[in-house]
């Protein structure tokens, strides 16, 4: 028995048992699986959230950690179920672009159609794939059964995938939006550090245009160097330009939601 | 040292550190042990919710599993500790109900009072059996140590138990109550799949009769079959008739709580 | 490959990846390590809660556990990290005092600094240490690696601590307030078991004298001798007198909030 880790992202919340189901199908699979929770927390049926967090997540787990994405809003409809080889992992959802900012970033190898796989539970529901069909084939692959046993490769270019808008970047400004939101409302945009950076440097003053208004801020290393409640804007642990207030929420403070348009303007 | 799985079900949330310290309490007993959260959400004190889950769950974790069950408003009242030795598994809690559903299901073997078993902690409290007595009885049990060395094995049908009332029907009406609400706020009813295809066949229209009113949907295999905002009507994946708003809230569009009466009438 | 335990202990909640990415590191660096969670869901940046959480909870867990706590308002700024030796445990966190009830309770035996430590990640971020030092040291402590060269060695009393003010007690009236209110709006007191006895008796009527007002109940045994909604005055599972309504919250009904002050008065 293999201890490989298979890493869980689901919108399924806390309350139910939807996901310690899916660790006892695993572990009567793989009883030497080591199950991590990635989250639980996805706002429902939010394909770009699992996507942006399984993006900056899997650098900090071992190689071929199997990675199980069950933010499905299209089960039961005849969406594929997919298991995706990257250069560094195995990542195992919905054909819905859940999985697909990690799979261009970390570069494809493979990609395996297990809608109809023989490594599913017995009888599939309609509506629980994630017990059914995404958590046994997880629990199989890490078991040693070769993709190839797995389900029917298909072409890598047939891959429902998801993109990232690049930020607009000019002389003094920087126009972006907010991809993710955390429990505490910061705000992390698709500014990349590099792409920051080619504008901006720590110290610099910077207004930023929200649709709340403006407000002005610092270009600082962390949201702990400015005052509580003030905002701060700095690159955030996964390499992203980030806004947040000290001791708030600065998503609350600007109405700000995933998508919302931003932009930061350098200022003299 | 056994590497059993001990699953947990408790309503104690996850502010608190009073999972985290039942866990300590198992792994300082039998450090191989694999600990499941199956869930920590159950509404406080809600013993149907947790018999319920219990019932549904149980069959996805390998034979011969640890369920503990710590949903227990008569913490420090004389209600029983028990151990419940049924056909696949192994149950302790409280000897309130909770586990009662699965035990009858899966069919009961021995049912044993740990209320004074040795294997409970030293200094047991009054408010907290969960860390004191449930987790490392079920460590000890892990371990190997057999269930008459645990406690005093008492009648079978002294058990305490609760009853889900069956629905009832004719020829084109079945009359139920909501069993369960999920974080979705879809209603799971105590209509099971054989009971609903007895009077209705997918794609039937239904006339539901709920206390805020009356709606119309389709019988059909899954909520990602409707269109968002509409109703939809459908086995679930516990095989029971359940009722879901695509994208939305049933529970909340038509005021249903765990209890509320519903009625699924067959159109022409 | 040790399997000692990590426990955790954040701030973190359930909804972003920030536990799951500590957990991929600890498990890349010690694929043994045995993880638990003791709670995320410390209320944001309060060191006094999860110092108290760490202290309550330490006791129930083997010997030579490893604690992380992540409460750390001033991850960022000057504060440095440290690992605690103390006669059972090794604890590791920010140096804001979160560490320090539990490392005086225990017994400190060494603290070192590890701001600098060679055992964090490649890029130490400025907002994330629980997964670029927190994490990878804990991990590495787990795998053998001595705390001599894990940090520098500082000496004992630069240690930050914060202290619980002692209640005052008199011959019927003891002085003290709220220290930890839990999911359910219990309100553990700063009052032991030792102290609440130096007065009070089971069965003796109590007056608590609170910000909203005055209420009466009896000092028993839980809150589960009380009818539903009535107050109830115990010791609490951890050893502290604690005051809860049956069946709901004493804090929200009392406006209790961490650190009210509470006088607790006996009744001829």
């Amino acid at each position: 028995m293999s201890n490989r880790i298979i890493a869980l992202i689901t919108d399924f919340g806390y309350r139910d048992p939807y996901v310690g189901v899916m660790k006892g199908v695993i572990k009567s699979i793989n009883p030497g699986a080591e199950i991590v929770d990635l989250t639980h927390g996805i706002n429902r049926h939010n394909i770009i959230e699992a996507a942006v967090v399984l993006m900056v997540s899997a650098r900090y787990f071992p190689p071929s950690t199997i990675f199980v994405v069950v933010v499905d809003p299209g089960v039961g409809s005849n969406r594929r179920a997919i298991v995706v080889e990257t250069s560094n992992y195995i990542l195992v959802g919905p054909d819905n672009g859940c999985l697909s900012l990690l799979a261009l970033k970390d570069g494809v190898k493979r990609v395996v159609d297990i809608s109809n796989s023989r490594y599913r539970l017995g009888n599939v529901s309609h509506t629980f794939h994630g017990r059914d069909i995404f958590a046994p084939v997880a629990a199989w692959i890490s078991r040693g059964i070769p993709l190839e046993a797995i389900g029917t490769e298909i072409p890598v270019d047939s891959l429902k995938t998801i993109r990232i808008e690049p930020p607009r970047i000019s002389d003094d400004l920087i126009e972006g939006h907010a991809l993710y939101i955390d429990i505490y409302g910061n705000v992390m945009t698709n500014i990349s550090e590099d792409e920051a950076y080619s504008i901006l440097r720590l110290g610099d003053k910077i207004e930023i245009i929200h649709q709340g208004g403006k407000s002005q801020c610092m270009f600082t290393t962390s949201f702990s160097i400015v005052n509580p409640g003030e905002v701060a804007c700095y690159i955030n642990s996964w390499g992203y330009l980030e806004i947040a207030v000290n001791n708030g929420s600065v998503a609350d403070a600007f109405g700000i939601i995933q998508g919302s348009r931003l932009l930061f303007k350098k200022l003299p």
